[in-house]
């Protein structure tokens, strides 16, 4: 693999020192490629490396980076240094990894930098992280729109090295409020004496600095944007979102929902940098609660200690009917949880969603269940193949029906469906399936 | 909801066959508002809708769309209705509704197509759809290396309405071959008269057109383009992949993940469009697969029938015990194989990932063991009590284990982690953790 290779060649050139290799190599390389090796580096050959780049190069690597990594390698640093690198850095950027420290430490780092960068990464600090203002960067371009079209130019020209990107144009009043958007390639295609007024697409969609991040995102992505205006209540322009940052949101939010698809509570930094007592913290808490719903089927178990005592075959199908239950509602319930985050499915689709799910957990039921009884018939007798068998389907289709009903109830009490994992989904039908399970048994067996 | 309240209301619209309110609602809203509301709307309606919406409006709404729901309108239509539309569709969108059909009756569509608009969609048909040649569009614009910059301008106020980004300009010597790349802000903001070969970056970024698609997003992403170049073997510019396919891949891949995560095979087609049929079909394999190796469970008791019967409590905690080791390995298989797929961890990771793993095992077994000691031992006396505790401990350091090496083995052979499910960890811990437990019982209470 190309990483692997570039890494170990990165790791001799700084074992061996040879800085003219080093300067060889990062002129072959672009910051995304330093990105993949960086974080798989000792701390120590962090410091090699980065006495030998150029700040430039430093800063937009920092940029590529998660946000943590960065910050382990800023405390690699002197404080003058670090704010140096962050000046140097993407606004957004640097406050994404401004967020990293503990406040205290930020502080100090803000007051070592140039008071106009500084400014800027106190005002992004004040929205969280996962909001639209948290994502946003103040580096756009703006101009007023009596202005001309070669004018406009004009304007751009000068801001070319600042802006994060010379695409779209914003048309603001005095006030700041956003009149409208127009295009580089309208600007460039059209007579240079035309206004910018009558260029600019007056009702440009817009977002909200307190929405949500993921909000913003499915703009950029629905309208095919290159870029979103953010806003404040008073549709101030305060920042754009850009393109760049849409796949970061939707992967972290993709991320967070199989976190918790899979029964933990997201991580929220890369799974490298994760601590053993981060993912303990992360993971004890649902398992303490499963746990504890987990003991329900030892009580079950006991209200039917005579049945299982009576037929002792029974016993030897506990794992597998609850087993089933399991893997039937974690189909079920990663399936919905995705059509529900992608805005596929809402509550008011209940009814179909439950008939479909229905429908499906009777189908495989009946295959699986029809698989049981003949299985356990042949070593069992046909009554416990009966019981098994009988079990298995009542159990897969109650399975489907909590693991279909039970998102999109969440969803509607605005809690966040993912949280109904594949582990709870499973421990909900344990001990309800073996509830099921006794009572046939009870049934059956007293026919006979 | 805002959808919820467009969709009624448009079915009062249609119901009432209001043709004025429809035309000013479809200057109201953009195509993607559309591609929210059309999918819940019945056949009937859309037919009715498709009546008085403007073709082009209909094109673009019908790129917004899930390839299978615009075949699936198309089909409303008469295959000269629908060829027109496929006509005024962007090539690659038209290309992804075209593999929804069959291919006779793709064939019929194309022949009722202009044959310079057919003859695209072949070739673009030509490449599987989840490579970069199944994504990209042949909309991009070209120049020769000698043109002057105004030149070049000029080119591109000519194709302006076809290209589907004016951003990147692709320089091409005479046999096509790719040359180089260059922004449109270079060329507004250099002199007229400069040549594009100077202006150019000579070693763009490209990819191979039998590439994943997701390799193409990825590099998209890692270098923050606007639009990536798809070559052949001899580096001939095909078409471009642009940022609007990027969240699509992403969110197809992160989709397949988490339903393979979950214990099925991957839709491939929204939830809402996949019938009970398909549902079933992409579930049964893995449940089958599982109920066989959930039969293993009933052998392991079998095996030990002599110890359940001579300590009934035992069989009390058979499910709390695979319950727990099931959902640590859940918990373990969903984060790492999120990092497997994000990229950040790789076979030759094997050894922290699973020092870290055993070590969070271990702990977060404790803690529960430590729980089931006390709880258990109340309840059943102390020897059952260190029986299920000391059982809880290896299970969940056993199933960490398997959890945190499988995927990486899978990886190695080139198989999707993402196969170890949830589920599949699950089955696979049920008859080991079983075995743990009789084992550990046997020792246990042999002592005493």
């Amino acid at each position: 693999m190309a990483t692997e290779d570039l890494l170990s060649e990165v790791r001799d050139l700084i074992a061996e020192r040879r800085d003219r290799g080093i300067h060889g190599l990062a002129n072959r390389l672009g910051p995304s490629e330093w990105a993949d090796v960086v974080p798989r580096l000792d701390p120590s050959e962090v410091a090699v490396l980065l006495e030998w780049l150029p700040e430039a190069e430093i800063a937009e690597l920092l940029e590529e980076l998660d946000p943590a990594a960065a910050a382990a390698i800023l405390r690699l640093l002197s404080r003058d240094e670090a704010a140096d690198l962050l000046e140097a850095m993407d606004p957004d950027d640097a406050t994404d990894v401004m967020e990293e420290f503990a406040s205290g430490e930020a502080e100090q780092l803000l007051i070592e930098m140039e008071p106009a960068e500084a400014a800027e990464i106190r005002e992004l600090l004040a929205y969280p992280a996962d909001t639209a203002g948290g994502r946003m960067t103040p580096a756009f371009v703006a101009v007023a729109p009596d202005l001309r079209a070669d004018q406009a130019i004009a304007a751009l020209r000068r801001v070319a090295e600042e802006a994060e990107t010379l695409y779209y144009v914003y048309v603001i009043d005095p006030a700041e409020r956003l009149l409208g958007v127009l295009s580089l390639h309208n600007l460039v295609l059209t007579r240079p004496e035309t206004p910018v007024r009558s260029l600019m697409i007056a009702d440009a969609v817009r977002v909200r600095a307190d929405a949500d991040q993921e909000t913003a995102a499915r703009l950029l992505t629905d309208h095919n944007l290159l870029a979103v205006p953010v806003v404040d209540e008073a549709d101030r322009l305060l920042g754009i979102i850009t393109q760049d940052d849409v796949a970061d949101v939707l992967e972290e939010e993709a991320t967070e929902d199989i976190e918790r698809l899979g029964g933990s509570q997201p991580l929220e930094t890369p799974y490298r940098l994760a601590g053993v007592a981060l993912l303990v913290r992360r993971r004890i808490g649902w398992l303490l609660f499963l746990f504890v719903a987990g003991l329900l089927t030892s009580q079950v178990l006991e209200a039917f200690e005579e049945t299982l005592d009576t037929v002792d075959a029974l016993t030897l199908f506990l794992p597998l009917i609850i087993g089933i239950g399991g893997n039937v509602g974690s189909q079920t319930v990663t399936t919905l949880v995705r059509a529900i985050a992608l805005g596929e499915v809402q509550l008011r689709d209940v009814g179909w969603v439950l008939g479909k799910e229905m429908a499906v957990g009777l189908a495989v039921g009946l295959i699986m269940g029809l698989g049981a009884l003949l299985r356990v018939g042949f070593a069992q007798g046909s009554a416990i193949g009966i019981v098994v068998g009988a079990t298995i389907v009542c159990v897969t289709l109650w399975s489907t029906t909590v693991a279909a009903v039970l998102p999109l109830v969440l969803r509607r009490l605005r809690i966040d469906p993912a949280v109904v994992s594949a582990p709870l989904i499973t421990t909900l039908v344990d001990a309800t399936g073996l509830l099921i399970y006794m009572v046939i048994a009870g049934l059956v067996l007293e026919q006979i």
